[in-house]
């Protein structure tokens, strides 16, 4: 009936294999004259998903984490994973060939400073690994005398048979009923913070920034629309895009034409070569410790530091605003769907965490203009909704038994924005405790929801809100409350934040999750998630301070059913109710009518 | 009547010396081949209070304010303020010596890189920054194509007749019935630190941690009770501390010497340059750039970073807790005598600011147990009350006038406990709208009083507490909601802050002060601060983590005439009621019957 196209539910690891992989690597090591490699979980620009080929980490140790890396030695091997990962990697790597890292307890500098013996020659692939990155390795060879060098191709590569080709999917444009702002005019301002940093030239390393500039999109990996290219941007002068021209059909490649020149991704190197005198900006997160060398080696000097590009798309123009609206609306018609079709079918007691993400895709491919889920939806029933970062499998995949929790943390990529939520319902009746958890998370929510705060206010400032009514109870959540959405473009975009972490000022026009949770170990997950959209708050008389709020984009119910009405404020019953009327006034005209009446039901005052 | 014997009121600037000075200055840095010179406000161990002898900076440029730095070229110098010093700086200065150069908009190392030529050398006396700081200037320098010279002896030292002697004051025992902690105790503790630090030996150079360190305290600099010494203490063997033993009795010389060598200051130096092959912590905030060199330059290694001693001083103890708890009682009680007095005075419209200073330090003299003020009391009526860090001299000495807001920021270094109390009260009736304002600034206080937080929260994460129903407004404050303070030491103390930079978990037993506050520009200034001490709070059912919150320790009436009692939630007005009935519960029996009669009366409940 239903079906998932975006994801699948199957465990991929090839961990039987990996005995045999690692023995080749480090025969290969040795006519290499290395002590060592390492394997970090990444692709040239630091992407969050990556192309089948560059799965290079999970082809040898058997581990299919988005995060993570190995260290390979001549008779040990390590894999550093953090917290979320620690059980699926032992389940997915051979005992016999990797020791598990916990990231917490030692890095992989650490553990190297303390395992390489003196003398000793570490390999690593220059281009998987930021310059900071490096240097931190570099220096742990230092410490244990040690040197660290730099390899002519990734021997992973000789040795993967039907290693996958890199992507060579069509490139699309980005149109500006869409983008909103034209390349040329995103150049002007790029230049003009290309001259406040004294740069000559920009190196656009992130796909994200190199999709926003020339409003191109690309299929390259899962649930991110970019192409994987990359870019020189001169102070002066034409811009040039790196990608095979044949990827850009007749109408893309004109458009990017008319502002820039088009090269084959192999023209990179050579041009970076030809940067002598030049000071050259990269974006230190995702610029690889190659591209710093080819500029360095040249005579350029390689200035790192976060891309100008970053914060100029976290805000979003008009547009994308009117874009995410709509796109918010046509989701939130979706999730309606979903949870009239949960609540109807749920109780029987049949559903599995797998029907649900097939159930909730087909409802959102249903509204025509699905292009991809946004990341593979996290659906945890009981105590799998405890687990953060969940993905379920045909072998964790779980029965919704009557009484538990479910949470259910979903996106969709349509071309005018993208979308993540997160509702956690029950199938049944909930114990009082559930209900005091939902109750001080949904109070955290509100929090966020309705802060009022000056300019230049960080997320930082106002991530506390989300927190302390579950601080009174001696409770907390281990995740920061929010991050920043792209529009069509990546679900986790930099540079704003909602977390202890987040020191960037919330700009108007920037749009950030806000999804404070609970989680009970062993027993059930919470989590109330909308995206947020930076406004003007109308300045109160006397003001002396220009004042922000937010805007909640995000349209569905949240189960009232999980609520203790006499633990919220008036204030917060108001805005409970006043957002349930707006998912009601909005979402109903959407939908079929029995949906429609199940929505009038449970977006009842409260 | 009254006076104050701790605080003066004079304008001491020689504003009038200024040119000849740094003519002769010049003159001197021509025969050393010097182009320029610094001149920061500053003493070797980088004091926020310095001997009168290390105020080069005042009797060069004749600005008196505690934050500053000169920079003196052959043919121009400039001086360098923040934003509480433009005012002061430019009264203070000769126009046609000095420019005054706001830090906000250049810093020195920019303005020496734009304003140094090439090939120019700038002189600095080494002891006098920090390692950081000389390596900014240094790259100022580089990026000038200029040199960086440390000197041979300041050149002003020379200048400078009359300059004040070094201290040489009494150094006196602080009893372990105020310390609650030997000097061997806390060796055994800072040497666990070292340990974990991988250091051989710990370099002291902030004269509060030898203070705490060795159970000492001193009289050398105004308000903070330090010895200026400085100590080695190596992991293993006898540390050593740097002063002269004449300034220690014979009861002191003997109980330092039970577990410690007594050397002369001179012996530094030496003992430094015998620390080849070691590795010694050096406290990147207080030491100075010359001892760097003298450890690098013997071979030694040194390893800047914070000062282990730091974060240990600021937990109290189970007696230094004691002792402020009862230091607030008596310093309460000479804040219930002041404010009652206040209150009967002020009416009459002939009080002065300055009245108001000596009043209150002579009922805190009245205690026969004050030791100092522990800063230059801030006392300031309508719009002196705007300026935050205002200090009243006879010049700017306003009277207080009715229907005024008044504002006084004062503290008392007492053995027990160092305290630090702002009141914000009116002499007649105020405007609805600074009524408005306090009640908001009382509401962040009592955020931040009633704050209940788990484990290793930072002050970063509570500080918003203080903020939000000021933001609500389009109000807010521009410094944090508060610092550490110490225990009969430094009224500021490291590490953690209320304050969107107090990045420090705040631990049970650190204080910290709790003061928001609100300033209208040329109008009034509000602010509310009382001490507060972090505490465990008791876990409710079902808490997951150890909870935390605050014991207010400052026992003074809040003016209930500045308060809007329907902004206040009932939460609120619950515990401004108990926090006025502890006051006149514990102070009320410490003070003579018409102050009590008036305690009855201004602590009722609302």
């Amino acid at each position: 009936m239903f079906e998932a196209h975006f994801q699948t539910f199957e465990d991929a690891s090839e961990r039987a294999e990996s005995a045999a992989r690692v023995a080749a690597l480090r025969a290969d090591l040795k006519k290499r004259g290395l002590d060592g490699f390492l394997v970090p979980r990444a692709d040239r620009q630091q992407n969050e998903y990556v192309p089948p080929g560059e799965e290079r980490l999970a082809w040898l140790t058997g581990f299919t984490g988005s995060a993570g890396s190995a260290v390979i030695l001549l008779n040990r091997a390590a894999l550093f994973v953090d917290g979320r990962y620690t059980v699926q990697a032992a389940e997915q790597t051979d005992p016999a060939v990797f020791e598990i890292v916990h990231l917490a307890d030692t890095s992989p500098d650490k553990w190297l400073e303390a395992n390489l013996g003196a003398g000793a020659k570490l390999g690593y692939d220059s281009w998987l690994h930021t310059s900071e990155g490096a240097e931190k390795l570099a220096n742990a060879c230092v410490a244990a005398g040690a040197t660290l060098v730099a390899v002519d191709g990734n021997p992973i590569d000789a040795l993967w048979r039907n290693r996958p080709a890199p992507p060579s999917g069509p490139v699309v444009l980005h149109d500006l009923r869409f983008a909103g702002e034209s390349s040329a005019d995103k150049f002007k301002r790029i230049r003009t913070e290309l001259t406040k940093l004294r740069a000559d030239v920009l190196l656009v390393s992130d796909p994200q920034n190199i999709a926003w500039t020339f409003n191109i999109r690309g299929n390259d990996v899962a649930h991110t629309p970019i192409p994987l290219a990359f870019a020189l941007l001169p102070k002066e002068g034409r811009p040039t895009l790196y990608i095979e021209a044949g990827r850009l059909g007749n109408n893309v490649l004109q458009a990017v034409e008319d502002v820039a020149d088009v090269r084959a991704p192999d023209a990179l190197t050579r041009d970076l070569s030809n940067l002598k005198g030049n000071t050259v900006r990269l974006d230190q997160a995702s610029a690889a410790h190659a591209i710093t060398r080819l500029i360095t080696d040249a005579g350029g000097n390689a200035a790192r530091g976060p891309d100008p590009i970053t914060p100029m798309k976290a805000v979003k123009n008009k547009t994308e605003i009117a874009g995410s609206r709509a796109a918010h609306k046509r989701d939130g018609a979706a999730m309606a769907r979903f949870l009239a079709w949960f609540d109807k079918e749920a109780p029987r007691g049949r559903l599995t965490e797998i029907d649900a993400v097939e159930a909730l895709e087909s409802f959102r491919r249903d509204t025509g203009a699905l292009k991809d889920v946004s990341f593979p939806t996290i659906s945890g029933s009981g105590p799998n909704g405890a687990i953060v970062h969940y993905r379920v499998t045909r072998k964790s995949n779980r029965r919704i038994s009557k009484n538990e929790l479910f949470l259910i943390d979903s996106g969709a990529q349509y071309q005018d924005g993208t979308t993540d939520i997160t509702r956690t319902v029950v199938a049944g009746k909930p114990t009082p405790e559930m209900r005091d958890r939902f109750t001080r998370v949904l109070k955290g929510h509100i929090g966020i929801a309705t802060a009022v705060f000056p300019e230049n206010t960080s997320g930082a400032q106002i991530d506390p809100l989300a927190r302390v009514a579950l601080w009174e109870a001696g409770l907390d959540f281990d995740h920061g409350t929010g991050h920043g959405v792209g529009s069509y473009l990546s679900v986790h975009e930099g540079p704003a934040r909602i977390s202890k972490l987040g020191t960037v000022a919330l700009r108007r026009g920037m749009i950030l999750s806000n999804e404070p949770g609970y989680y009970k170990t062993a027993a059930y997950g919470i989590r109330i998630e909308n995206l947020v959209l930076v406004i003007a708050e109308p300045e109160p008389k006397g003001a002396e301070r220009p004042l922000n709020t937010f805007e909640t984009l995000t349209l569905a119910p949240i189960d009232r059913r999980l609520i203790d009405v006499k633990m919220l404020t008036p204030k917060e019953r108001a805005w409970l109710n006043s957002y349930h009327k707006r998912v009601r006034d909005v979402i109903g005209p959407l939908v079929d009518a029995p949906t429609r009446e199940w929505l009038k039901r449970v977006t009842k005052k409260i």
